[in-house]
């Protein structure tokens, strides 16, 4: 708790898990002095209402902005261009843009062409979610022991990174600066390759039933059914992500397709060389590959099970705080 | 715990988690006279000596089939033939034989033909593990909730089906039966696919440090450490399954090759079209398939919470107890 709170007036665009959760830990933490919500879904918008995270919802997104001096974009990647030329009129001069988008360098070739001279522009990425989607499914707790990463362009107001920085940390989060094509890549393999697989592998699965059945009767059919009753074998590890929100995902593979594209084809490559010691029976590949993964799961593991670790160059996990 | 236990002396060959685990379970229901252990490693008997898990444990195997009516096969398929072949002149009459592997019809290519007549052999899979392999990580409770499914030949000895059925359900497990061809199918899917794209995505991470650093010095590299620090944003998700038993994972994508190679072709079909969809930004086909993948998810997030589900024909959940 601060006594002169660290925004004046934060305005929330687009309101489902991400943007619910951060009014929500905005007001946990009396960081902002109003949470202004503004989502083109009059149905999300009764439920803030009913919620009451937010101070005000606004149908309206110029009333929204009005006067904030940060704005945070929490809507799919694919309508930032939109959303930012529809708000950049009325925002406030000296106001901080943000966002909390899985992409970053889309957020300079969308937003900053629209934004007027004066409006300071951060953007952002808060590494955390889950699953679920809507404000029902947000919470304040949300990005607590999490990274935070922002991606400002060399340049950019010293104070307004600052300020943003400063809301991360207090709703439990730590930070780190990095350029936007960094995080792009990075995310790249850590999360958009992920995800790209999980769906695929679910949908993979769910095709053998129908197609089996449509074009070959009499084949052995695996059906959903035995998909679902067998998937501790290790299935299940896949479908929690792949349930996430398909628009998101949709742009955010849309918008960071070069880095998408190059992690895929080296996944691709490596997938196929063990398609490939399969097919001609070379075991050694195969536990050799299987050995060499160790160390890098090793290091996830001990890293999550810190809750907040970092990794060191001699291998050796060491606390953070 | 019952009277007369179910079984007079049960051998388990191999002692690592699956095997120590059953023999941990079998002595806490009292289901065996005596628990005899064999392992070829010289290490893991002296573990299971100091954790007392056995009633003896055997450096040969010979002395330790001699009097079991039921031997426990739970080492990597692929030395099955050679186990099978040293211990059955020292197989008790009427003994009968089973395994705890990941793959099926290899039980009847590998084990059968050098089993003496009148052994009963009645293929067994624990649906269940940890990503930790040895001795130590075994515990009585690996097999509760989890099915067990065994695949016996037409024709094979119904009360040793029987019997074998009556301990999995003893330690807690739901037995199926059903062919061993179509155990491999739905195991394919369900579990050895699932493998397989884990170790190479981690494989994958794991080399852009290296590969990158080493040939194209100047780009911008994704470091190990990175991907590990960033790993909450789907890629340890995958993390968990890529550290099992190397060697149990070789024989396993070595002796279920054909339905492997199946499964793994449709993924790399369905990959392959979502790449392309990526790379001509056709945000439709994107958007459809992150959404018809939410039913099967639910499915089985489901299944997980409620332990033990069944999934009907009409999509709706039902409780099996």
């Amino acid at each position: 708790m601060t006594d002169t709170p660290l925004f004046e007036r934060v305005t929330i665009i687009g309101i489902g898990l991400i943007g619910s959760s951060l009014a929500r830990a905005l007001k946990a933490g009396g960081l902002a002095g109003h949470v202004a919500a503004h989502d083109i879904d009059a149905g999300v918008r009764a439920t803030a209402e009913k919620l009451g995270f937010a101070d005000s919802v606004h149908a309206a997104l110029d009333e929204a902005v009005a006067g904030a001096d940060l704005v945070v974009l929490a809507v799919p990647v694919g309508v930032y261009r939109a959303t930012a030329t529809a708000m950049s009129p009325h925002l406030a001069a000296g106001a901080i843009v943000t966002d909390v988008g899985s992409v970053k360098a889309e957020v300079f070739r969308a937003v900053k062409p629209v934004l007027p001279a004066g409006v300071h522009l951060v953007p952002g990425h808060p590494v955390a979610g889950t699953e679920h989607s809507g404000p029902e499914a947000g919470f304040a707790d949300l990005f607590r022991d999490r990274w935070a990463i922002l991606t400002p362009e060399k340049g950019t107001d010293e104070k307004a990174v600052a300020r943003v920085a400063e809301m991360w940390r207090q709703v439990g989060s730590d930070v780190e600066i990095m350029e936007a094509s960094h995080h792009d890549r990075v995310l790249a393999i850590t999360s958009h390759l992920p995800h790209l697989i999980a769906y695929t592998i679910v949908a993979t699965a769910a095709d053998l039933e129908s197609q089996l059945q449509g074009e070959r009767k009499g084949d052995d059919v695996v059906t959903t059914a035995e998909v679902i009753k067998y998937s501790a074998g290790g299935f299940r590890d896949f479908t929690r992500i792949a349930g996430s929100n398909p628009v998101m995902w949709r742009d955010v593979f849309l918008t960071n397709k070069e880095a998408v594209l190059e992690m895929l084809g080296r996944f691709s490559e490596d997938l196929t060389a063990l398609q490939r010691a399969i097919r001609w029976e070379d075991g050694d590949q195969l536990e050799q590959l299987f050995t060499r993964t160790r160390d890098i799961r090793r290091g996830v593991v001990e890293a999550r099970q810190a809750g907040r670790f970092q990794y060191t160059e001699n291998g050796d996990d060491e606390a953070k705080e």
